[in-house]
């Protein structure tokens, strides 16, 4: 009797230097990575800097998704903002839209959405600004999904509206007994060490579980793993991860 | 013998308020000219702001123009810029990108691309920010015109890679006798009564000149005229505008 | 037996205008407020704005104080940030000095801090950020008094490192039943009816009460009287405040 | 007969990170130069940046200035810009107070004015430009000195309102003929090599010239030399050029 295959993605956060300030190494992820998160020019992501990480990763074959913020580049997207539901789906139609204009251009697309850091935490539990992101996709292509933490709002609010919702899962971030996110600045939240990191992604995927940092272990079936961009050491962890996975059997292939 | 039957488009600036800050009336303006130059947030327009006004541009039936513009808001986009030729084109491709995707999702699209402000005065003597521009606007779509005065290094540009260029008339603004624009700021840079604009804009479709600053005739064949959005009495001014062609016999019709 | 002479401040919020965007009539305000909240370039305020506004006070001789905000230009300060204590203290600071530096270079200085939209609302309840604002008016002079709701986190914070915390009220905004503001957006938030306006400020400053939207009266003492510059008709009702109350006796005094 | 004791000071730009992103190494560069150009916040600098880079030159008795910039975070303020004198002057003054007032709340002061880039190249040939730096500058505390190239508008105009005008010498820049610096972008224009860049920084405190692109020499007096904090390997260069004035016998000491 054969073992099923399994399949994940691995994603990663791209496209955010601004300017004259550089932050991660996008050839580096790009080579390792199946869907690259580019940002969108709100958190990150001077429009020079996203052309280029579009052009790269077409040429390399990753899947483009649009990384969309809040409006704070002094911020870095970190800070989460009380934004009314109208104008937060503008503003992400408004992202989505130049990002993929971008991609495309650059003879590729955006074919996913992830919302970036604090608007990601909000709107995990916020109906309000999950339904705003879920309606921004809708409006501008109903056809693509939506990159999410499993049993969030954001999750709830696609399947309101037909949206195809991805679980992702992190593989260098700490969870609660809950299954939440450790926010960062506080202990556990970000991990570091290459081969921890790695062995998490494969218990993640082979297993569908992670330990918390309280000590038990919750499930989860994740059709993506998530290495962050900007964590120190970013390139190896994201290595580290992709060849843990290769090693137990699992195959990497893009969701979308 | 019958006299051919002349077609000229109204263009004005639109979408140009900003988060609490509101300019211009959008839903007039609407109601009489036939292409709307819509702010893609560079120097003006949140993304609700553009959102609004494409969604009542596709409802008039009035067609959508990117008005891209140097990154700055502080100072209206009307501060000229020294940006590098691959920056200044990303940054607009960025911007047409995005306010298609609006225009899109309202049932519209972009339709022709026109810089704003300094970048416009800059690009029509600028080979370098010229070509930028142009090459922006073919990397996103080559079948979009580019608005621009006659003679300009714009229009050079564009005719370099094959973008159509679309000449336009500036009906409340005084020309040099070298047919550019009298710089903001100059005596009789600005004019205002509408009687006298709209008589200038008959003179312009119907004679093919208009009257410098220096009182000397320079002649134009203009296939849009633009009366700007932000001028005391904008839409007074357009209307009558629109009103002295209709009784001058000229068909008012969208170029793109 | 003689009845105690009042004394009360009123207040409005000026300098909110940014490059081409006008908001508020400052000269008007400043012809009849006792002090003036000036923008800090956060909100809103670019520098020559704010500039004029510091010209224009120390001319009428209206006390300037520094309105700090969120760093949120697109929102107008107006939605909830969560920023780090440290980030929060430095913005705050790095406002007062700026706006205090355009106020000296004027003949005039900042006189005391107001915080400005959501950040004024989220200080009121979140000791964090309260905290943050006070540390950052003591560190840049400790003599300066916080302009605060009564009974606000803000208030206690300013109690804790000795600053001078005046307490003031708002004519033009509803109240609920704990003595809160009303969020904008709800019914009964803002009030634009003079009469009632100058009204309820009299009783607030004669009486010690307001009214609620629930019916009920919350007791109040202000030093100062609050009307808003944005609100419609704004000079209109600063005026019929002002004459309502000095025809109730009440002298009109800067606080500081 | 014993040699005069030649004394120079040796300036950095300092405090040009901005939110999550990390630029030059302040700390490094502050225990090398006697000067340090503290950006405002217009190019770079968010002020929690700004607050440590202050409070970091107090602690190590380094003499700070306001390094002021248009207002161009995506372009570093390294993109010229027409902004009208009013504004620009507004502008300065702003940034001025800003730093002046961290600099103050952490012991120290701001002790002379520095433009950054594009500003201090337009500035050094645009009369307009540079009289409204120093009228900033004069409008704030006309004891403040400002550094500038030598014969440019910059110290003409300062001049003109008796304003102190230093004149300072760029270590790792490449000059003209003309004595100006060449463009970023052109051959030449940035030395990295520590032993040249040290051997420059000697000819020019001992021997009063510099050898152009051109292979002329150039007279120079420089009372400052520049070492630029963002250029690869800056603190080494720093160190080098220290290591090598010291050794030629030449005092180290700001000049402000």
């Amino acid at each position: 009797m054969s073992t099923p295959t399994r399949v994940v993605d691995l994603n990663a956060d791209l496209g955010e230097s601004f300017g004259a300030w550089r932050l991660g190494d996008d050839e580096a992820l790009l080579a390792v990575v199946t869907s690259a998160n580019i940002a969108c020019g709100f958190h990150a992501g001077d429009p020079l800097t996203l052309r280029r990480a579009c052009a790269s990763a077409v040429t390399r074959g990753v899947t483009i998704g649009a990384q969309v913020s809040y409006r704070d580049l002094a911020g870095f997207g970190r800070r989460e903002m009380t934004v009314p539901p109208d104008e937060l789906e503008a503003e992400i139609l408004y992202q989505i839209a130049a990002l993929d204009g971008i991609a495309r251009a650059a003879g590729g697309r955006v074919s996913y959405v992830k919302p970036h850091g604090a608007l990601y935490n909000r709107a995990a539990r916020d109906p309000e600004q999950a339904a705003a992101i879920a309606a921004a996709v809708v409006s501008y292509d109903p056809g693509l999904p939506l990159l999410t933490l499993p049993g969030s709002a954001t999750e709830a609010a696609a399947a309101e509206v037909r949206l195809r919702a991805v679980t992702e899962a992190f593989a260098d971030r700490g969870y609660t007994d809950e299954g939440r996110l450790v926010p960062r600045g506080r202990p556990g939240a970000v991990i570091t060490d290459p081969a921890v990191v790695a062995a998490r992604a494969v218990a993640m995927v082979t297993d569908g579980v992670v330990e918390t940092v309280g000590g038990h272990l919750v499930e989860l079936a994740p059709r993506s793993v998530c290495v962050h961009g900007d964590t120190p050491g970013a390139v190896r962890l994201a290595t580290a991860v992709r060849q843990a996975l290769a090693h137990a059997g699992v195959t990497l292939a893009p969701f979308a």
